[in-house]
């Protein structure tokens, strides 16, 4: 079975795209047209999402729907999660499917999550919480096929609260963000299935990530309405062949039009990104 | 509106016990005669749910569904959640209901969060992993009314890989899981509505962040299948009235009789918990 960070590489190289699309479906955000048209919420986050699917398939690596957006309308939620996972399966296997999810618990409860996320939703990855430490997360590491996305920097303005903390590591004294780096790295890592989430919002940063993480894909989020900028984030993620990128946008290209032009508007955008970013990348 | 501590706090005195269940239905291990009895996967996690708490709700003062147990069975298990959260407002509105979600995400995302986990799912509090830092949190901190259970240091092995790390902290230098207990407790519980998880493996590490934390409550988890002690426990663990504590145990109640005595078994088992507990506390 072809891992997760191959599949990755052989997509980005196959459609020449490094960008995830976000699939964060704010349910008052949705069009007015669609709301109108299908009257159980279930479906109107289904058909938003398959619309987009639908328009923008051809243009990206991965998507990348957020459990929250789905939780927040529970069960309805659950099963519009469940099929747009299987319709992104039906138009093309080889987009990748992130769940970002965020998860993390002892090791006990991570074998159930590892159920729950990957036999219920077969998704090819899911991110992850590092705080409880490589012994609780075995059971997502044992997964050869699937792709674990540890959160190092995270895009938010106060990430520095903790990530930022000087620790000693291998590396040096370094802030904890870097010396999490070193260990996904060097001990996490052995099946070769792990990848960082490192924000757009800090390009220093993901520099800093990029020479310790040799060539680990990156999710990088913070791209667009979070004020990621493309080139400076390109420069400093990508790896010595110009990919290990999931370059993650979610409102600028799902919201790009209110209007029942949605799906067009975010396939606009989404080749507006494809083209920017490949502006910057090696090869 | 009665906040959480407070809530905690009477819900302990008025049935004098700081024990809680964890509600991890594992379906596997659920019992034959249950299975049987009923064949869809909803109704079998409910019902299991719904006779523990029916022969246990009088010895307890909080259920702590682990949510991960549920989304393993997809849709069908996260309606069966929804039943057990209704019946346990139904059979005692004074019980507090802890959702083990363990989330966190940048703030726009946890403010989706909250509406998923308080307002579909009506919960008194969630679990919540620290590594973005209070500005990400602020959507559930500024929830006034309910509980944001913050994870400082596990109840896993491995544990200390990040959480024992030596930071700079305005209490010294100290492993992470204090400083964390130190930001916790001095900027983000504003609201007073936080609390910490600490592990019953680490009783040295309970006294310290009992230290530093004052009286606000803790979810301590690892009593029971995963070794913690009682009597170390719970004089680490309580504040100064000998409460502060939610003391919780999983499997060694809910199956404490793989047969159909389970709910029988689970009551004994939990009455010689609050007992043993009760034996250490002050007052």
């Amino acid at each position: 079975m072809t891992n997760f960070k191959t599949k990755l590489d052989q997509r980005v190289k196959a459609v020449k795209s490094c960008v995830c699309i976000g699939l964060d479906p704010t349910l008052s955000r949705i069009p007015a047209s669609l709301q109108a048209k299908y009257n159980q919420t279930e479906e109107i986050i289904f058909q938003f999402n398959r619309q987009l699917i639908e328009t923008t398939h051809d243009l990206v690596c991965a998507y990348k729907p957020n459990i929250a957006f789905y939780e927040a309308q529970g069960t309805a939620g659950w099963q519009a999660l469940e099929k747009t996972i299987q319709y992104i399966r039906q138009i093309d296997p080889n987009i990748l499917v992130v769940l970002d999810a965020k998860r993390a618990d002892i090791g006990h409860t991570n074998s159930v999550y590892v159920q729950a996320l990957f036999e219920q939703l077969q998704v090819d990855a899911v991110t992850i919480h590092p705080y409880l430490g490589q012994e609780a997360l075995r059971p997502f590491l044992q997964k050869t096929d699937k792709g674990l996305i540890i959160l190092c920097r995270t895009s938010n303005p106060g990430a520095g609260e903790f990530q930022d903390l000087t620790v000693n590591s291998p590396l040096g004294t370094v802030p904890l963000y870097q010396h999490l780096a070193y260990q996904v790295t060097n001990y996490w890592n052995q099946n070769n299935n792990c990848a960082l989430v490192v924000g757009a919002t800090y390009p220093q940063e993901l520099t800093q990530v990029r020479q310790i993480a040799g060539d680990l894909p990156f999710l990088i989020p913070g791209i667009g309405a979070q004020g990621g900028e493309v080139e400076t984030t390109v420069k400093a993620g990508q790896n010595k062949q110009g990919r290990g990128m999931i370059i993650n946008s979610s409102r600028s290209i799902i919201f790009a039009s209110h209007n029942s032009d949605f799906a067009q508007a975010a396939r606009q955008k989404t080749l507006e990104l494809k083209n920017l970013i490949n502006q910057y990348r090696l090869n």
